[in-house]
């Protein structure tokens, strides 16, 4: 007999993890939508040339292979390419501004680790068609406004402009990005590594560091202020610089504070501007900026930081069945139940001892059960047990759905 | 400049599509969890030998690939197989009877056709670890209430016992499960074609058309009816077949008279028993039964029968930029809305003529627009465009939070 186990670096999400990632991704639809953002659905294939040379250095990270029609595919890197895709493909079709929000899995080839998965969700934000800053400014108010509300009261968005950095070679860039991570001593030592005098070094990480916001950076901090964002949540970060080949204007990063991982420093997400890349993908002229909010980083800051609601099992009542003669009150009882909107589990078997079906309760943490036995059935009464007090209270069947909501919420 | 599309047989959903899936997916979670069903997902990808051997005849149209680690692997073919490798998984930390819900896609290499897709969505619920007939019958009485929830006052679930179709040859069973599609003498020819004479075949369908039901149907019969459901709902049909080879005990389908498809006959979902895969997967003695609806045609007979509620812009309020200098009064009109959770769009440019910008909410849909120009601004007051009926109105800004509400529900 061969045993199957899911595959490394994927994941299966269990009743109990599924409820809170159903939870975080309503949350982030509630935020999404409050600021008109739309949905926006693309397939889990895509052209392997779509991604090819968009990625740059990542490319053996595709999971890539020949479709059975002899095509190459690669499942989807990232959303960002899949929608500029698509704003290029329904070009006329589209109403720009064009504002939508994706919450798709992302497949990376990468080594499975701590906190990186080879199947993870994205859940991206995006404005197309417009170049002023006050999209970017949305989108990082979108950012900020959604941490906030799933109770990450002290979120702080790192904001820069990558044009500031004009100049400075890359490998530099590159190295200075790190400075949250590794600290100024090392990031001196790997610009060094990169070729060249410790004296460049330090001049280029003092010029950085001395950088003032310009004009956009001013237009989005003012943006963020009146609506209403506090200065502890959003701040210039001169050597911030985003990693992505295509990363251009306004960048920004959310960080927790309290919450870090070795893997990403601490952000949850991660935004920039890409007019560049639409136009290598599309050929046309078209503005665009957002960010990828990482669902399973910012669930895993939820959990550490005990702000995801308690989940309660689905069911809030079992039925059980007292024999298979009595079969036919249970169902009848499930109905009535259902009818006034409570979520119901009949016991689906009239052939196990009713000790049994009160233990899958209990291990499931259903917290009420009912139990019609023949003295019930003959008086018309039920029996209802809570079962976190233990306690259990004989109630008229003619009143049961009338209370069966006091109940549960008390 | 290359051109990249969508790839053949996969789709992508623009925000019309997108919002509709969502509105039939919450739909389907809602009706789940009142029976009690809670959510499961697993991977896209799963090792190939998991679907192998279980979906028979169909594994040409498995997309499959070696991984970069050279694992043989294939994208989701279906949930059920998936679900019984977690049953056989975490054996140990389930709770049973396990009754889980799984939303996801399923991939298929199928030659495109109109309603066939190479990726699309499944949704399915399933009770493991119950004999039970009782069980199937939850299963059938959820299918029922999930179409008449939808709307579809009429569905039909046809329910037969693939156990009494034993002793009959695969063949014949497989071209009588037809007849609904092809009619009776077209049955017969085919079974005919399959090498046995027409006398044989003549009676091969009589004895099916005149099996009766036995206990195990009684019971979901009885079941379904005491659950509240009418008898035009439900339906002995002996000629039902199922011709996945795993099926086995009490299986049905589900058709909405009023819609049909040549490709599916106008079934938008079956269920089956299927003890003995899990033991053939698992090694273990579990029972399971459920079914698969489709959510891709249910979509489309929502669309075909007008059930789908017309679909609004995400967006109710459109708060428009006058000016670069006025900008910030935009701003804080925006954030006082959101604050009393009306959806705001705020135009993301302030050098965009007015009139592009009520002509991008016209064509978007968005219902109301506001404006703000100097005089407001000196007067401290703000004009509501109704853009359906071309009204508007002057409103001190201090009543504008208390009122918007009541323009947006009338």
């Amino acid at each position: 007999m061969k045993k199957f186990q899911t595959l490394r670096g994927f994941r299966d999400f269990l009743p109990e993890d599924a409820r809170k990632r159903a939870w975080l991704r309503q949350k982030m639809v509630e935020v999404f939508e409050r600021w008109g953002f739309e949905p926006l659905e693309t397939p889990t294939l895509e052209p392997l040339e779509l991604f090819k040379g968009e990625i740059g250095e990542d490319e053996k990270m595709f999971f890539k292979f020949e479709d059975p029609g002899g095509r190459k595919v690669a499942l989807r890197y990232d959303q960002t390419v899949p929608t500029v895709r698509v704003v290029g493909q329904y070009f006329d079709k589209l109403i720009f501004p064009f504002r939508r929000y994706q919450i798709q899995s992302a497949f990376r080839a990468e080594k499975p680790q701590k906190g990186r998965y080879r199947e993870f969700v994205q859940a991206d934000i995006d404005i197309l068609g417009v170049e002023s800053p006050i999209a970017d400014a949305e989108c990082i108010a979108v950012s900020i406004d959604l941490y906030k509300s799933l109770g990450f009261t002290n979120v702080v968005a790192l904001i820069n402009n990558r044009d500031l950095l004009a100049g400075i070679p890359y490998p530099v860039i590159a190295a200075i990005d790190k400075i949250k991570k590794i600290g100024k001593d090392e990031v001196i030592k790997e610009i060094i590594k990169k070729g060249f005098s410790e004296n460049d070094a330090k001049n280029f990480l003092t010029k950085v560091e001395n950088l003032k916001p310009d004009e956009k950076l001013l237009t989005i901090f003012q943006y963020l202020e009146k609506s209403g964002f506090s200065r502890e949540n959003f701040k210039f970060e001169p050597t911030l610089a985003r990693s992505f080949s295509y990363s251009q204007g306004p960048i920004w990063e959310m960080i927790i504070p309290g919450y870090s991982t070795a893997a990403f420093g601490g952000s949850v997400g991660g935004g920039e501007r890409y007019d560049g890349m639409i136009e290598r993908i599309t050929g046309k002229n078209i503005a665009g900026t957002g960010i990828a909010f990482g669902f399973d980083r910012t669930l895993e800051a939820l959990e550490a930081l005990n702000l995801i609601p308690k989940p309660k099992t689905v069911s809030q009542v079992l039925v059980t069945v007292f024999s298979p003669d009595l079969l036919v009150q249970s169902i009848k009882v499930a109905k009535k139940l259902r009818e006034v909107g409570v979520s119901i589990e009949l016991y689906p078997d009239d052939n196990t001892r009713l000790d049994k079906q009160l233990k899958y309760a209990d291990k499931k943490g259903v917290p009420f059960v009912i139990v019609i036995g023949p003295e019930e059935t003959k008086t018309g009464s039920v029996v209802v047990k809570n079962m976190s007090t233990g306690t259990q209270e004989t109630l008229p069947l003619s009143e049961l759905a009338g209370n069966i909501n006091h109940y549960i919420n008390t």
